[in-house]
């Protein structure tokens, strides 16, 4: 029976549908990301939405328990992709591709408690761009941060910094502030807390939860502290403490370098060298980075959704872009281990679309859902028939137009129908302009009529559609 | 430890990665398929991946075997999504929409034996487009063949056939031939087989499997052995059984406008209406319809693909695109039973995927899977800052641009990536064109070489590449 109805209609907790009008938003963020991703000499990819669970099993640490399983249907054990870096590495090792540029937009997965007001959903896109290859240092990476650049500065969200840093100068600076070897990760991952908590809460969780002397914290709490730029990197270059640390120093050179290159492309305005940031996946193994917007627009929409007591102090509103160096996940994939090494940047497009419609709300003009050019409408009965013809002669030569489905539609609900959807033009069509062969075109915005000639009716439209 | 590899590196059965090459050929029929939907004044909505259980629960009939869930890890019972319909159904229904023209192109899943030589895949894309709202009789049906019939030609896929019926006419059929009511749609499925047996074997099935009388199965064998246009559907309705059934009648007379319609879009020649056609899901309700490719080489591409061994004899090579109307679907979601009439048509872009990348496989002319218009390379040694400062010129300026990651690069190997890669233009920096304030712009095709001051280089790149 076809009439029985369901009892609840709804979608997954953490998950949602995109109307037509956040879809015309979206199209508008992706377009420009893809643009900037093409101008970069980008290929695409796609994978499929599920992995093999052991394809995932060991590459998220402690987040693997937000991956979702697929239930044992008989056959293979799936899991949901959870970020797109891993099926990435996987393709890399399973197509023994040494070396490739490309990006890859699609959904991914997390079990995670969803906060769908701070735009941290449970399906959420994501938009990447990665350059495997063994290739002279920090070249690549640097234009991936050139990537950031380019991109938050075309959508338009007001200022933004870029946050470097580097894993072997957080794991040299970890060595020498005495945390030992098996307590880096832990203690990179409470380090990784400093954007959201104090670092007197920081340092509680490094002595108290997780055991380190508060010696050592408290000299990981001056380096942590550091802000900077290549002048930084050559400071703690002579830091007698740093400086005994090789992978430190390694780390610090390129950073050094990365700047050199990043003074190149001028974009060392919004990059600062930042010891605090940290990153939680376990994979990165070089450079390291994330962008943050810094607006006050910004601060205060996300202060209002994050529900901040102080809103006043906050500078930054989390991340919109992150990524870094992964020069060991490929390996995991490959039987003989051999190594691609890969460095790749991931847009927080979730952030950005909630952003892009707070702005689209705000304003006066109202986003189109479509891109009709024309409505071909009837000032007179029966003439279904006749608008049927005229619409399929526009459709024919590429005229985007539509026609109300009703024989015998009003004139004035056909002019409404074309207010409300934003289109520009329509064609009426009456028995006089049938009989002297034109069609009445009448503008939308300004109620201008004109009587054009069939045989110039798609060159006016075109002239008055597609400036 | 990042270098213990996995034993297996694969993708789940029945699904795939798509390289750079497959994707700009998706990229291609994607482009073509949007521009139509837009065309016809279609918004787009999209849906999550997974759907509650219940929301999929009872709208497949016997393909829910095929439905993949998800672990129950606690919280809601999640399936992916089978198709497009159900989810834009019950979108409809929680948003209280009545009246829309939407499209979506998303993957679907099947636990379905794949089949991938033939195009058959698990995992999947579908292009749909849906009008829904109550509107006059068959205006919004006819813009549905009339998109497929705009689509198919734009592809260039070769010649094709539209298949028209009606759920009505075959309902009213079945009972004027004598079909239990509660055998309607186990009969319609086996008669939905006649694409891929003969009407000996699908008589077979009637008769032995489904316990239908001889008689009735001969009955509908000459009913379903008809195809024709409008002439065949008047002469239905004169029909001294068929005319018995008020269902088959209101279907007829249907079929009549529907082919008016199609006649004023010019797209008759292409449209068959034909008796046979039954099409397994059971949510429609009246139309429906299905494209099929009928030329002489997606014939043998398909009939090599499947193995067929009577190759020579057959003439369809199976639907690329298929739709019909489904009044009732909505409603079932409504908590009131409201309906909201729709019809739609989905474009079965997996088969032509598998065709157009054969033709680019039979082609000389090589995919291009990138768009770059040049190439900033270096005749020198130690040029590398400045390669990276013109690069970043012509980046800034929209130009799709690449550099090679390396110091020193042979000015060799940079002129073989362009040749590999296809880019058409490189801009070769030396010692004497810095002094002299130029770039030696080099045609990769036929090796022309010729200076252009800096200060003229980005117009004259636009100039060459973006014809």
């Amino acid at each position: 029976d076809q009439t029985t109805p369901n009892c609840v209609i709804k979608v997954h907790d953490g998950t949602r549908d995109y109307n037509p009008k956040q879809m015309a938003i979206r199209e508008k963020v992706f377009n420009t990301i893809i643009r900037c991703f093409k101008r970069h000499g980008a290929e695409t990819i796609d994978t499929p939405v599920f992995e093999l669970k052991e394809t995932l099993t060991g590459k998220y640490g402690e987040d693997s328990k937000l991956i979702y399983d697929l239930k044992d249907q008989g056959g293979e054990l799936l899991s949901l992709r959870y970020d797109l870096t891993v099926p990435f590495a996987r393709y890399l090792a399973m197509n023994k591709i040494t070396n490739i540029k490309r990006y890859h937009i699609a959904k991914v997965y997390r079990r995670d408690n969803p906060a769908m007001t701070r735009g941290r959903y449970r399906e959420f896109y994501q938009c990447d761009f990665d350059i495997a290859g063994q290739y002279d240092a920090m070249i690549p990476d640097a234009e991936c941060l050139k990537i950031v650049h380019e991109i938050l500065n075309e959508l338009d969200l007001g200022d933004f910094r870029i946050k470097v840093n580097d894993r072997r100068i957080l794991d040299g600076m970890f060595a020498v502030c005495g945390v030992p070897d098996d307590k880096f990760r832990t203690i990179c991952s409470t380090v990784d807390k400093l954007d959201k908590m104090s670092w007197e809460d920081v340092k509680k969780e490094m002595v108290n939860e997780k055991g380190l002397s508060e010696e050592a914290a408290d000299q990981i709490g001056e380096y942590v502290s550091m802000q900077g730029g290549m002048d930084l990197a050559e400071r703690l270059l002579q830091d007698h403490k740093m400086s005994q640390s090789k992978q430190a120093c390694a780390g610090l050179s390129d950073i050094k370098l990365l700047f050199k290159y990043l003074q190149l492309f001028h974009v060392t305005d919004k990059v600062v060298f930042d010891l605090s940031l940290a990153r939680g996946l376990d994979y990165y193994t070089g450079v390291i980075y994330e962008a943050v917007l810094t607006q006050a627009s910004a601060v205060s929409a996300a202060n209002e959704a994050q529900n901040c007591a102080n809103a006043e102090e906050s500078v930054s509103v989390g991340s919109v872009a992150g990524g870094g160096r992964y020069d060991g996940l490929v390996g995991m994939f490959d039987p003989k281990g051999r190594r691609v090494p890969c460095v790749g940047v991931s847009i927080g497009i979730e952030r950005i679309f909630s952003i892009m419609e707070q702005k689209a709300e705000a304003s006066p003009e109202k986003v189109r859902t479509t891109e009709v050019q024309i409505m071909v409408a009837s000032a007179q009965k029966n003439l279904l028939e006749e608008r049927l013809q005229l619409i399929s002669e526009l459709w024919n030569a590429g005229i985007k137009a539509e026609v109300m489905y009703k024989k015998n539609p009003k004139l004035l609900s056909q002019l409404q129908y074309c207010e409300e959807a934003g289109i520009p033009l329509v064609a009426i069509l009456g028995e006089q302009e049938l009989k002297d062969g034109v069609v009445k075109l009448r503008v939308v915005a300004t109620r201008e009529e004109v009587d054009i000639s069939r045989a110039d009716l798609i060159s006016e439209i075109k002239r008055r559609t597609e400036a």
